[in-house]
C-alpha cells in the first residue's frame, strides 16, 4: 500500500495511526501543502479534491478521505477494532469522531485560512479563527466523553474517536488553544501518546517533518 | 423515535430521508435555526454541540451526528441497505458523503457564515463565500462519480452519496450556483428525487417550512 500525504496534515495522521494499529505497512508518499503539491496534475488524477490522505491499496485501486479509508481498513481488516461491536456504541465513537472531522478539521484547515488570507483578512484575525473554531469544538468533544470512564474516549481501547481526537489536539495547541480546560479529552490523548501506533505517526517523526 | 431538525438544514434532511427509506417513523421536532432556538438549554442537554439532527431513538438513548446516526439506522435496520455490501464500494460512497459532508457543508453552514457576517463580511461576500465552496465541492462529487453508471451515484439504488447528494444541491442552488455544471450528479438527484422517500423528506414538504 502506498499513503499520500504531509506530515502536518492531521487527516493523513489519523489514518498513519490507524495503519499502526492495525499492523500494516505503506509507503509514504509526502506532498508539500503549503507549497500546493496537492495541485500537481499527477496528484489531482489520483485524488481529484487535491487533498490528502489518499491511499492505493496495492492492487490498483484508490481510496479517499480518512474517515471512509479508516472504516474500510476496519472491514478488510478487522483486529483489532476501530470501532465498539454495539451499534449504539458505535454510533457515539462516530458522532465523536464527526464532532471533529465535520464540525472542527473543515472550519480550521489549509484551505480555509487560505481563503480567508484571500479575501484581506490579517494574520492575527486567520490565527483568531483557528483558535476560536478548535476552541468551541473541543469543548463539545469534551462534553461528549465526559461521562466515559476511559482511559480512551469509549474504554479500554482506542477507537475512531481517539485517532481523530489526537491530531486535532495538536491543531489546537499550533493555534494555541488552552487545551488545559479539556482535562477528559487529555486523558485520552496521554493514553493514546503511550501506544507505539500513536507515538510513530506523529507529525514530528515523519519523513518530511520541517 | 424524535428526530430534532429545522426544515433547511441539509443535515436534518439527510437523516429524514434515511429514516424514510428505511420505513420507519419519527415524530419531528423542529427548532428555528435562524432564531437561535438550537442554543436554549433544554437542547443543549440534548445535544453539547447545539446542532441539529439530534435522533431520540425511544429508549432513552440520544444520537447525534448525521453520518453517525445514519450508519446507526442501517446497523440495527438493514433493509434496504444504505451502503453496497463490498467493502470498496461502501468505501467509495463513504468518500464521497464525506466529500459532502466534510468538505462542502461545514464551510457553507448557518454558523460560519455567521461567523464571517460576525467579522464584518458584507452580505454580497458571505453569498460569494458560500456559492464558491458549494461550486468547488460540487466539481469535485462530480469527478468522484463520472465513471459511474448510475442512474444513483453508486448504481441502481440510493445510498448515503446521495442522501448526502441531494440537499446539498439545494444548497447549492440557493446560493446561486450554476448546478448544470454537474450533470452526472443532476442525474443522480433526478433518480432520488423520484422516489417518495426523498420527495417527502424535502424542506419545503416540512411542517417548519417558511
Amino acid at each position: 500500500m502506498r499513503l499520500h500525504g504531509y506530515f502536518r496534515s492531521s487527516a493523513a495522521y489519523r489514518v498513519r495511526i490507524a495503519l499502526n494499529l492495525k499492523g500494516l505497512r505503506a509507503d509514504h508518499v509526502a506532498h508539500h501543502l503549503r507549497k500546493g503539491e496537492q495541485r500537481a496534475p499527477d496528484y489531482l488524477a489520483l485524488n481529484p479534491q487535491g487533498l490528502v490522505p489518499t491511499l492505493e491499496t496495492g492492487d490498483g485501486r484508490v481510496l479517499t478521505q480518512s474517515l471512509a479509508i479508516m472504516e474500510w481498513l476496519d472491514e478488510t481488516h478487522p483486529a483489532p477494532p476501530l470501532l465498539p461491536k454495539d451499534p449504539f456504541r458505535r454510533a457515539l465513537v462516530r458522532a465523536f469522531a464527526f464532532a471533529i472531522a465535520c464540525e472542527i478539521h473543515p472550519v480550521q484547515n489549509l484551505k480555509v485560512l487560505a481563503r480567508l488570507r484571500g479575501l484581506g483578512f490579517a494574520e492575527a484575525q486567520v490565527q483568531d479563527w483557528a483558535r476560536q473554531v478548535n476552541a468551541e469544538g473541543l469543548e463539545a468533544c469534551e462534553t461528549l466523553v465526559a461521562d466515559e470512564p476511559g482511559p480512551f474516549c469509549f474504554g479500554a481501547t482506542p477507537t475512531l474517536a481517539d485517532i481523530c481526537l489526537t491530531p486535532q489536539l495538536a491543531n489546537a495547541r499550533r493555534f494555541g488553544v488552552d487545551v488545559a480546560a479539556f482535562p477528559r479529552l487529555l486523558r485520552a490523548e496521554a493514553a493514546a501518546r503511550a501506544l507505539p501506533a500513536f507515538a510513530e505517526a506523529a507529525p514530528e517523526r515523519q519523513a518530511d517533518a520541517e
